[in-house]
């Protein structure tokens, strides 16, 4: 196993096959809400093959705005775009307005001949997605989704090593996606995130889905079949899932179990675990995929730490704390959790 | 909120109430295993409080040997321990034998009128762990069951921090905790702890405790239900779970997702995330609580990336890679994860 070899040019864009093309990909962003114009306008400027030509919202203002900042030549509204307005102008969408509409632009792009990048999930739900694919498949378009991961060299090189045997055989994936959306994207408890039907869930559908992804992608391998549990205390979250934590199996046997949160602490994190090693991740959704350390404590012999409690407890004549009644609890939830493994059904702990 | 203070006088002993006492907790080790002798000698020597007088073993000559070390004057077979050998000379027992057998030592420590501090689990099976509970209480016998986290300092202060708000609302739970059983313990395929009737289980009820269990006590909560996926792919692991990925819901609403494997890579790490913040501590579960790195790798635009490979696939004529079936996966497997959600089933994705 050649670590060194794989971290060596870690950035390298295994993937490219074109060099100093005569013409850059002219594209037309449809949504021009924060990744748009904070992410994929930046990213385009400093890009090798592509340019922004035209930009497209629900507002002719900002979509004036954001062309300025982008040296986007055609500006229009969603209404301008469905009905054809300069789409000589552009090769590919870039479609990143709420989950819920994107079928609606790929169809039209479908019509115009364009190729699609649509950004994940692909629809709010899966009878929308569906359709999203026949029609571009009726028309033999072009349609990539935005699974950022994919091409982070991050990822690349993970997936390279898992497949060179790294870690030996893989056994199971842990994966971590939060973010606070009122601080990461917008404060407004009425954007279209919180809306069921625009967006088709949350914590899981918008942020989950990258733990599960790049699942797929590491391990070249798809899910038979999932549990999940969704919670959402938090007022702003009545109509969607604030938290998830979920588990997929894999056709190739590899489990996993992540969490997910619209609303907590920032963090992301991705682990293969296997017979042999580990790889991880973390960072590792948020456009900077690194290992990184917080703080280091100084470690004690803990059995030390244990036995001298409990000691400390029969000298002066009082109970331990973790007694019997105590751990009684993990058996019974062990007992639940073995026999939701058999049955495949969610049980409850019996007290 | 003082993080300062709760990592200045990190390894503080806050559960300590007594001083110079005069006479140490003599001990009876029962079960001269790997962990009592290279973990649990080791640290009574360094105790405060404690002292080792004898040791129990199914082997006369492993008692004798394991006594030296000890320096325990008293050295039993497990037959005349039950027979009530020498205990007058112990105060205490500490039982580390295979689970299934820990229910015979509590009750013989009972009858002798003995301390009882139990590894985990507690037994094989709830049932049994019922009995000890049982035992105990019936006779007033104090039980504590070797939770080892409970007196980690790294454990309590991040306890402390969860308490004081550190973390906001906690949220969500990760846990892992994996062992290459044949590395870390014994290469001996015919070890207890692959035998079911001893052992009651591997990956869960030997490892998967520690992230379940240590989500209750930093939490302080307990489970309310749970579901799990068990997996056991390598030839000696027929009777038992090799690995597990769990998922717990709590009384207060924060819901962990866990992975444990008792033949993986070592890995351990343990996280809380809440609403305004998070804590880690990897490894966990090994005896050193810390937060590490492992590797930098460079960042890059990610976006740049992702756009570059679209469009360089164009210029190319071929197709990107993550399309929309490939999404549509996605898609499928998140409309299962909301199903099992709703219905608390495991549900099959869809292809």
């Amino acid at each position: 196993m050649q670590l060194a070899e794989h971290l060596a040019e870690f950035t390298r864009r295994d993937w490219q096959t074109v060099s100093d093309p005569a013409e850059r990909i002219r594209f037309a962003l449809i949504g021009l809400g924060w990744f748009t114009e904070g992410r994929v306008i930046p990213a385009i400027a400093e890009s090798d093959f592509c340019e922004v030509s035209t930009v497209v919202s629900g507002s002719s203002k900002k979509a004036n705005r954001v062309g300025n900042e982008a040296g986007a030549e055609y500006r229009l509204t969603y209404d301008e775009f469905h009905a054809g307005e300069a789409n000589e102008r552009y090769d590919a969408v870039y479609i990143a307005t709420p989950n819920a509409t994107h079928l609606d632009f790929a169809e039209s792009a479908v019509d115009f001949g364009k190729a699609i990048l649509c950004e994940k999930p692909m629809e709010a739900t899966t009878a929308r997605a569906e359709k999203v694919v026949k029609a571009c498949e009726n028309a033999g378009a072009t349609l990539m989704v935005g699974y950022r991961m994919h091409t982070n060299p991050a990822v690349r090189r993970m997936r390279e090593l898992v497949r060179e045997g790294f870690v030996g055989d893989p056994a199971l994936v842990e994966g971590t996606m939060c973010q606070n959306v009122f601080e990461t994207i917008s404060p407004d408890p009425n954007q279209w995130r919180l809306d069921a039907d625009l967006a088709g869930g949350s914590a899981l559908i918008d942020l989950g889905i990258y733990p599960l992804n790049t699942a797929r992608f590491v391990l070249d391998t798809d899910p038979v079949s999932a549990q999940g549990t969704t919670n959402s205390p938090h007022e702003h979250f009545s109509e969607v899932d604030q938290h998830v934590a979920f588990e997929v199996e894999f056709e190739n046997g590899v489990t996993s179990a992540c969490v997910a949160s619209q609303y907590a602490a920032q963090r992301s994190q991705f682990t293969v675990v296997g017979t042999e090693g580990r790889l991880s991740l973390e960072p590792a959704f948020f456009g900077e995929s690194q290992l990184t350390a917080d703080f280091s404590v100084e470690p004690v012999d803990e059995v030390a730490e244990e036995f001298d409690y409990f000691a400390d407890c029969l000298l002066s004549g009082r109970d331990p704390e973790p007694d019997g009644h105590h751990a009684l609890v993990d058996m019974r939830t062990i007992e639940a959790i073995y026999e939701s493994a058999e049955r495949g059904n969610r049980v409850s702990v019996r007290m």
